[in-house]
């Protein structure tokens, strides 16, 4: 080849490819060169746009191999969680908007079925594909379909009840369906627990790793044509080498590996092995998250999912500010020092609710339990029952995972569990399957529980003070990111529990700004104050139980009350003011803002607030009319 | 013995004990006998009073062993479900009040942590006690103390994903803990899956079954001494034969059995060997669900609960009337022989929800999943994507296991998954573990799903064939037990959505009774009338989308609106309809009945709605002032 041709070939491949079918007519040599050039956009895209790095540069062969032997969208890739689908979408024809991957009227940054065709089901939850992959499988059988179904999912995805439920099932409802564990030994976090060990166990196996050495020098060496044969052999000696009852093997799937993930050749004849059989089988693939990218493998991670990087060194600007997480974990590092009984729970998530932070400082008594929110919960309620005061930091998406233990086990039973909702409103950038806008609506029902939002940082480490204190369980939902910046206290004081505080008196127009929406509520104060109507601020502080005195006796003095809420409408904030009203028998007009009766896409939170109407600009032209007949009554009364 | 020594004793050992203190004084033809008793008062006691009879009879020896050989309170028993913890309860001082359970003011039918101090841990949803007995564990590592913590739980149990998470965690949490697997082949219904497979393989292996009645012989031969050491022997030489890594052994569990979970002298020598573990175990037991009692051994379904039958030949009263759950199987059976793209879905409830009524006409469009309702509704969603119309009957109170995924997999990709909420509204006997109080308020804040709730059996069929048309989520709720007794029309109708149906028009008062409330609405509509006052009736349909059109337009038109509804009212229909005045800007006085924010004890339904004001006479005493007041306006313009 020529130096020109080489260039031209070597900068080239990713650019013709429009559509799966461009990858099938590739060689190996160019499918190599193929990956390097994904890695190389990948770094570079995601280094603007922030994003899932790591997962990506991981399953660049796995997603090519796939590919190249399946057919989207005849065939479905169910993807887990589906943070490590940038590959496939810069293979189905999204390349020319891979740039816009998680930026406001972009690509999701996940599978979404809306997007194309060849996103046959949507994710952002962990350990959901093989139930859905089943689903598809047997809905396939039952319509005489030949298509295949493929689930790619991460290891930690087995650390969550969902997946067993589904292996339970998968071998007695289908013969087809093929299963790609992708394990990196990664969830977000280093794995832990039994699924972690068992896998580790298998790849750390001497025996199998020498054989598969082998197996993939002998495919270097003839290529293709034996390909097949070696690979069976290789897997079927794999196979017997651990013994005959593997996990997989026990819920009647076929286990296939361990695999490198990163051998393309390999990979490909491995799939269409794969395709031949007719039993459901697991192809367990080893990979390497961050792979290509030196920055993402020494810090696997930071690099699970981050903001804007630079690509060269991967560095990433400092925040600078404290975000809510960081304050929740220091608060609870204070108060583990001071009360022994304190213990911290996380499903698999101790960077993201920075309970790394607090580890350090007592490691026995911080607990993650994987990608587990109900056993999470359950398990709290355990501890409880022993005297103990369990802290879960569980995100408010999250947390809808175990909604029934949260009633099951800890409020109809009445034990102090502490529920920290992290990324409790729009959380922006991730979209629709990670923003936590139903918490209110679905813990409200719930008796016993007890419901706060602060209004900034201070106010989060009082909240947590108070729930430490309280007998009784409590939620506290704060914001993705940082809050207003304010300093906290070093002694947190206990809260009034279900008393308001009025940050501003006023007696026309009574303003209710909940959380992270009180800036808002005080700015429309003050629009209102240069009309010459006066308002009050009230921080609600309790969403549950909700401040009826302060509601009733505002509700009577005012014209009008405002609600702003970073939730869905429908059963919210503003809902529970207007059941407090009715109880209270008082009749007053109320405007409530919030969130729509629909799906938020995904964006910046400041730009879907405006086009929502999560302002004090929007709250105002619903409060007119009601401003308009107050001011008449007013006048009628001169 | 002297003939009458020899009756009193025969009659008179369960009387003897008033603690678990006084089983141990026991020997083991006592503790034989004193089994023999406890069948006797069971069946008995619950001929009468209806309830978990299976169950119960399976696990005498075994809580007798358990009982004999550690000391609760200060040991902790977690029964998974807790259904089966009858026997527990005449064991700890509750045998006086055997005859109250599941009685109005009586004992509950489940463990209760404010019945006993012996109860440490309540529940009435599977899969649970892994987690909470994991949380006991750790929590009394951490304070040092030595108490044993025992989790009992049935096969079924280990085909929830939760116990799973749990078993993901045990090994690396405590090194202390033992697990009885309770092994009867049935849920409710006989079990499925991979699990069920995995355990049956294991039971029915002829070496490991001659090996264990050998060491049955033998210490029915040689007694106590010999005891420990053949039971060590035997267990480790079963291990040995099913192979070296069994299902729990993967998870870092010893796995000791199967062994016969009738035997009470091995029994108690296994438990005591097992207190000498230092890693935590599970302990296979074989029981027979029924067992001393002929009907429950010939029906075990009808007999895992039910209500009060023969104590001699185990009949029951026939029902009569078609419960709620008859006409929807009934239907479904229509709707799937007209539509091939029907399917049916249970979790591990087919008699429950009747499905097993469908299941005979459509064989291979009818699953069973286990008690995974997750899995279920994920599951669901995959078919959806493939043009299946999956309908899920889930009671109301355990679809609240699949919160995440209604929201993640159904609603946010839009698919027309229909949920089947059979027991929606209090369920009575059962008492607050199985009331289904909670679904509008955690539905309603969810886009994209419907909600509809039937007035009788002919509009369930009618909201079907709706659901069945419609292209997109809905869930349909309706109440336990037998409905108004409408018959079905041959052929359903669709309904209009979020479309209400007047049944009788009125100007003064606008009475909204929702579903199984429809009555009450009338009887008020009847003594409003006797006092002069026009009453609208009117049958919503709709909880969501509500029709705001005839909210708005009775808003208007009268002075009152009341609304009836078998759910919390923090977030249900009541708090849609103050919503749907607030957007309509509409003010009118709502006098709103249903339940209060707090768990509702178990008891008869119609007893509980007097209790707690879900009756027209309260509504009508809470509409007084407002009524007064109506009546002194249109006075003042007389």
């Amino acid at each position: 080849m020529s130096g020109l041709a080489e260039w031209v070939s070597m900068n080239n491949i990713l650019q013709t490819i429009h559509s799966p079918a461009d990858i099938k007519k590739l060689t190996i040599p160019q499918l190599t060169q193929l990956a390097e050039e994904i890695r190389e956009r990948l770094i570079v895209g995601v280094s603007k746009t922030g994003g899932h790095i790591g997962p990506n540069l991981g399953v660049v062969e796995l997603t090519l191999a796939m590919h190249y032997v399946f057919d989207t969208p005849k065939d479905s890739f169910v993807f887990d969680v589906s943070h490590q689908a940038y590959v496939h979408k810069l293979l189905t024809g999204r390349q020319e908007q891979f740039h816009t991957i998680r930026q406001p009227g972009g690509l999701n940054g996940f599978m979404l079925r809306t997007e194309s065709k060849h996103d046959c089901y949507g994710a952002g939850h962990a350990g959901t594909s093989l139930s859905a992959a089943l689903g598809m499988a047997v809905a396939r059988d039952m319509s005489g379909g030949s298509e295949h179904i493929v689930a790619l999912a991460g290891d930690a995805a087995f650390t969550n009840g969902i997946s067993f439920e589904a292996l339970n099932n998968i071998a007695a409802q289908t013969k087809r369906l093929i299963i790609v564990l992708n394990d990196n030994a990664w969830s977000i976090d280093k794995n832990v627990g039994a699924i972690a060990e068992y896998l580790h166990k298998i790849v750390t196996n001497p025996t199998v790793s020498n054989l598969h050495d082998r197996a993939a020098g002998l495919l270097e060496k003839y290529g293709g044509k034996t390909a097949r044969h070696v690979v069976r052999k290789a897997e079927e000696a794999a196979k017997g080498l651990i013994g005959p009852g593997t996990l997989f093997e026990e819920f009647g799937l076929s286990y296939f590996g361990p695999i490198d993930g990163h051998n393309l050749p390999l990979l490909i004849e491995t799939f269409k092995f794969l395709k031949t059989q007719n039993k459901p089988v697991v192809l367990h693939a080893i990979t390497q998250k961050g792979r290509g990218f030196q920055p993402a493998l020494e810090k696997q991670k930071k690099f699970h999912g981050l903001g804007p990087f630079d690509a060269e060194t991967g560095e990433t600007k400092s925040a600078g500010q404290k975000t809510y997480s960081e304050i929740f974990a220091e608060t609870l590092t204070k108060l583990a020092t001071a009360n022994e009984k304190v213990v911290a729970i996380t499903a698999a998530m101790p960077n993201g609710t920075a309970l790394d932070l607090f580890r350090p400082h007592h490691p026995k008594r911080y607990f993650d339990v994987g990608i587990a929110e109900e056993h999470a919960v359950i398990f709290a309620a355990g501890m409880a029952t022993k005297g103990y005061k369990p802290f879960c930091a569980i995100y408010s998406t999250f947390l809808q995972r175990a909604f029934d233990p949260i009633i099951h086990d800890v409020c109809l039973q009445n034990l102090p569990v502490v529920f920290c909702l992290d990324r409790g409103g729009l959380s922006g950038d991730d979209g629709p399957t990670h923003h936590g806008l139903f918490d209110i609506s679905y813990l409200r029902g719930v008796p016993n529980i007890i419901h706060m939002v602060p209004k900034d940082e201070d106010e989060l480490a009082d909240m947590m003070y108070t729930a430490m204190l309280h007998d009784g369980p409590s939620a506290i939902r704060y914001p993705r990111g940082t809050g207003p910046g304010v300093a906290v206290k070093e002694q947190p004081v206990a809260l009034t529990i279900g008393k308001a505080e009025v940050v501003q008196d006023g007696s026309d127009v009574a303003i209710f700004g909940l959380g992270a929406m009180l800036p808002e509520a005080a700015r429309l104060a003050q629009m209102l104050e240069r009309e010459g109507i006066s308002a009050a601020v009230i921080n609600p502080r309790f969403a549950k139980p909700i401040d009826s005195e302060c509601v009733a006796e505002y509700g009577k003095r005012c014209g009008l009350i405002v609600t702003f809420e970073d939730h869905v409408l429908a059963g919210g904030f503003g809902s529970a003011v207007l059941e407090t009203l009715n109880e209270q028998e008082v009749q007053v007009p109320v405007v409530r803002v919030g969130w729509p009766d629909q799906f938020i896409e995904h964006g910046k939170v400041d730009a879907l607030r405006l086009k929502y109407g999560l302002t004090a600009e929007a709250a105002l032209e619903k409060a007119r009319p009601y401003l308009a007949a107050m001011e008449s009554r007013r006048m009628a009364l001169r």
